[in-house]
């Protein structure tokens, strides 16, 4: 099929599946998700995604009914019904089916969603433009829920200024994007946000961390500034779709390209590491590419 | 009927109504809502809502298809098809139905719902029990949305520790309930939270505040601090659904009960006001009840 919708075993058409009205999604938002990318019916980095699932889901008490193993062959077996070679693989956990009460519903059950569809993976090399937007979200940023309104709007607000993404900032403090983490190059240095409840702990900045290592670029997870973002020799974003991509502009102004040689460095890893998965099934980082 | 779901002209029994699993709803809760009480088929305060309802949506730059008066005529048509003399009437609007990206889609028109169900008023005399619980929300709390984590948790907290409503702090001020606004009475004054981004601007508050100005108790709408609301001689939540009901204990202490008299003329005034109004049709304060 063209895009696939999954909810609770029933499988359709996306454009064509429905769902109770009384699903704690539609009244709250109540629930957490995940979004990888799959080539060759592969999904990159499946165990990173499903264990992040399982944390987002156990942060707001949400117990899934369903192991990671069951849930990976789920989403290997749905995969498997797209007739795409690259697809955007997202699923989603809900708390449940109920009368609308804030309190959590008792004897219900999570609902499980899933979509499907093609995916063109982008040219990562390509540079692009961002804006900065004031961090006003939840101070649950580090999980991954549906409440993504004023993600919404930076985005909203990113794609009005012909620009592909939102910087978030908490005053002078840079978070992330609105869907995508920020990082920079500073003489040699890779300057990343550090793990804590203002950002989510994106998987495609745990690869970049973890090449930097291999790359010996030393990392440091210390917060950084919107001036520290301006003066940087690279400015990145990076998620599970765009891998690691670098700006040329913020606001307008133009900045970064003053360390092109160890961004194409970084980005080449990454992909590399995608498509050995993807081609060969074999093992991330370290291990040898058929 | 016994409850009623209502989609975009669709009609059914709220448990059995479903919605498109695209609905922006379903991936980012992008949308807005309103909850009132009816009372023999009468919405209480329906334009205030509906003119709260409207400011939410602009907020979010969501266009509805729809003026005031026909979402009126619409619920007050729908309240009659269900069998209850008070009801819970309560309606969303969300952006719209669109393959899932953040920025919003483009050639969609908004999805409208409503729910009601029947409703058993609460006696607001009842003295409640709170918690108190650090807020952790977004920066846009004067906008009705429907990305309410923060408050689905904060209210099941209430809920495990055998109390009615979670009271947020922002440090040491007070904002406001997990779904109400609070006040306290102190030496003869209201205080109530003022209307900026960190609190929702309640209708029963507003009731409250123009009562106050009827029965010559002043009202001081400056912050106040976690020690002011434990030291206070009431503590009041109010909603449109609960008026003003008092507390007796806040985190386990005992609380508030040193201006008995004063409290219950003005939840007195509230009850009195939505009974004129549910019982004639007779217009809000000011106007004599026949």
């Amino acid at each position: 099929m063209e895009t696939l919708g999954y909810y609770n075993g029933e499988i359709g058409l996306l454009d064509e599946l429905r769902i109770p009205m009384n699903d704690r999604a539609c009244w709250f938002g109540d629930g957490v998700y995940e979004a990888a990318v799959s080539a060759n019916y592969r999904i990159f980095a499946l165990e990173e995604h499903m264990n992040r699932f399982f944390n987002s889901a156990a942060l707001l008490y949400i117990a899934p009914g369903i192991t990671k193993i069951q849930l990976a062959e789920l989403l290997n077996t749905l995969a498997h019904k797209v007739d795409s070679p690259t697809q955007f693989v997202y699923w989603q956990m809900t708390r449940g089916t109920a009368p609308r009460t804030h309190a959590f519903p008792e004897y219900t059950t999570p609902n499980l969603w899933v979509m499907i569809k093609p995916l063109i993976l982008q040219d990562i090399y390509q540079k692009i433009r961002l804006i900065t937007v004031e961090d006003t979200r939840f101070l649950h940023c580090n999980i991954k829920t549906l409440n993504l309104l004023p993600n919404v709007l930076a985005s909203e607000k990113a794609k009005q200024a012909g620009c592909t993404e939102a910087v978030f900032h908490r005053g002078n403090r840079v978070t992330e994007g609105s869907h995508t983490n920020v990082h920079i190059l500073k003489e040699g240095i890779l300057h990343t946000a550090p793990r804590d409840n203002l950002i989510l702990p994106g998987i495609a900045r745990a690869h970049i961390i973890t090449h930097c290592g291999k790359l010996g670029i030393p990392v440091d997870e210390t917060p950084f500034t919107l001036e520290e973002m301006f003066g940087a020799d690279e400015i990145m974003i990076s998620s599970s779709s765009t891998f690691c991509m670098s700006a040329s502009h913020i606001d307008g102004h133009q900045v970064g390209g003053k360390a092109p040689e160890l961004l194409r460095r970084l980005q080449d890893a990454l992909l590399e590491e995608f498509h050995c998965f993807t081609h060969t099934g074999a093992g991330h980082i370290g291990e040898q590419c058929a």
